[in-house]
């Protein structure tokens, strides 16, 4: 069985543990999370880590370098998915993470070697994103206690059910001075790499996002008895919102998209009195994101004027635009020529990732693999045996670079 | 105090019976229902009526006329809610019948007089009205036993669970030979007679309505790396949609509402790939009603061929509009002259009433008691205790002068 081979039955057997029996859902503090964190622990003692799951319910392997106790590399990614997920987003960079361990586990390093399979990065079940990886980073909000899953559990009572203290989140977080920089291998989730024909490439940036949760109130009345023109309706207000905000990001060259969306009452028979949606805002840099809001705001507001409704916005997620480190990217692309002679491709990620919340606390790198058609967050997320064999050979050379450029800046 | 207090404190002890303790909602064969059809069934039997549940969950109460077995008039309305309902939709119907027979327990009848609190009218669990006035109407349809609520509880469960035998639903029809004449008291969940400044109007014909469930099937994929030229955004399309339907229904004069959006997965960072939604369609007449239908359906089909999506629409209600006899119209007129020497109002009512489920068996008409501001489906409905004072006294004589017209036309 060859190395790739190996890391997609591991993504197979990842996808069993879901909980829906139609599709993958595995989401941040759930009996699944349990199972898949065993199962990576695991994994992570055959390639010879130290196994333990931190305080935030992340699960790390570590492997001390030439010396106990030096500062540490850390590969990862995560290990929660979207309800109806694919096999590969997240878990494919964990489980290349933890072959490259495998394969240097006899090779002396100049550093610890730290594999995390995050708890959170998709926020699909308490709405606020990268909740594991930000508390690695120490950058976690106390405030996040009181968010609340749909069937109203907070994430403070989510934590105690889950078996971790809330008290003790902080000893998850890391200090700078024990890291070395943080590298993370995963699925591009767009078509780029495909279409220049190319199995691997390496990110420049990674988008900054923001997140809203809006609210647009109208009033509940009866649908046949209510004329138009005393209509105040909170779901034909939102439509219209929503259709503006598509079409303000593509002027804007920015990515908007309303994921979610419940009304109120939600009966057939009664005009909507209420309407509650997401809003994910993606761009290259801060500044054109912020701008695109800006102006989505501006229209969200004019519309609400025009039909008599109020729009209460709250701000979910804020995560500035992540540049990667250029020691550590050049190691990316060090790895990347092992098997390509052509210049890699370099290109912004679109999607978050957990990098994105480490980079508060150390040097990040990313390696994207070429999938299928750009097709991500769905069960048709497909990769190449290929790609995959490609991206472990240049995540375990990049590993190597990073210990030589590692040394070299130690003087 | 008067009889208009009583029917109102009662409006107020229905208020209790509630699935939630935020708001008021009471849908079919729950065990809310249990304890409302309870609740009315002992007010009945104070009116000196003998009371039966109904093989199809309604409950009736029924008093001979001068010989027994004779032909029975039908005075009822519903005892069911959308969620967060107001406190009169129905049930003021149903009560003001209850006072009325009791008003009328010693006078001579020459028909039975029965009256009825329908099970099911809204058809807020199973997606399908006037489940209870159906079977009276003898108008069931065996697929509907399919029909399953958000719980996925069909409703052929949900009789077996209620302690009604499914096979003996037939039992509930009426025999057109056994009825005289359906009259129904409701409030007007329209504007109409508050801006005319009348306590009380006659309905001249029931709009026809139709709905549909349309599911509209896109693609999910990643919320960040799809470039808009990937998308098959089900969530935008359906917003397209939705902002149509307002148009070209506003256009065409007839009432259109989407009152449910559901999307899927529902994620914040996942492009939604189907959406489904609800669709309410009113008009005067069925052709008004079914040319805006086919204005609209061509419209949805355009913006789904526009954005790449499939469109799936199931026709879930189909209720030819039902115009109310004129001889138990007069007698609802001369009803309303006892305290009113103005003509009386006629409307035709844009909200589907039981009296439309009935019309299949037997003659129908309706009065309609003002309401505030046109509220309904909403905890802020609102009626004057004088209008209900009056609409008993126009219902008592309504049925008075029914009693008059049958004896005239049996000769």
């Amino acid at each position: 069985m060859t190395t790739a081979e190996l890391v997609l039955a591991r993504c197979s057997e990842l996808d069993a543990i879901s909980a829906s029996e139609t599709w993958l859902e595995r989401t941040h503090l759930t009996p699944e999370h349990r199972v898949a964190n065993a199962l990576a622990g695991n994994w992570m003692r055959e390639a010879g880590l130290q196994v333990h799951q931190d305080a935030a319910g992340n699960i790390c392997g570590r492997r001390e370098g030439s010396t106990p106790g030096l500062p540490a590399l850390l590969l990862g990614s995560h290990l929660d998915t979207v309800p109806d997920a694919g096999s590969f987003d997240g878990m494919l960079g964990v489980l290349m993470a933890i072959a490259v361990a495998e394969r240097l586990r006899d090779t002396p390093l100049p550093f610890a070697l730290e594999v995390i399979g995050f708890s959170d990065e998709e926020g699909s079940r308490f709405g606020k994103a990268l909740l594991g990886s930000q508390a690695v980073a120490g950058t976690w909000d106390e405030d996040w206690w009181d968010l609340r899953d749909r069937d109203g559990i907070t994430l403070h009572q989510a934590f105690l059910e889950f078996g971790l203290d809330p008290r003790r989140v902080g000893e998850a977080a890391r200090r700078p001075e024990d890291l070395v920089g943080y590298l993370e291998a995963h699925i591009e989730q767009g078509p780029y790499l495909e279409a220049a024909d190319a199995s691997l490439g390496y990110v420049t940036t990674i988008a900054g996002a923001r997140r809203f949760r809006l609210s647009v109130t109208g009033e509940a009345r009866h649908a046949g008895g209510t004329p138009y023109e005393r209509r105040r309706d909170a779901l034909v207000g939102a439509s219209e919102m929503i259709v503006a905000v598509e079409r303000l990001a593509k002027a804007a060259g920015t990515i908007a998209t309303v994921g979610r969306i419940e009304v109120q009452p939600g009966a057939v028979n009664v005009i909507p009195g209420r309407a509650d949606l997401s809003l994910d805002l993606r761009a290259a840099t801060d500044d054109e994101r912020d701008r695109s809001w800006q102006e989505i705001e501006r229209e969200l507001l004019r519309i609400c004027e025009e039909r008599d409704l109020r729009l209460d916005a709250v701000e979910t997620h804020n995560a500035p635009a992540a540049p990667c480190a250029r020691w550590l990217t050049e190691a990316i692309i060090e790895g990347i020529h092992v098997f390509a002679d052509d210049e890699p491709m370099g290109l912004w990620s679109r999607a978050g990732h957990d990098a994105m919340a480490v980079a508060a606390v150390t040097d990040i790198a990313m390696l994207f693999v070429r999938c299928h058609d750009g097709i991500s967050h769905h069960p048709d997320e497909a990769v190449r045996e290929v790609d995959v064999e490609n991206g472990i050979d240049a995540f375990e050379h990049a590993v190597l670079a990073v210990a030589s450029a590692h040394l070299a800046r130690l003087g």
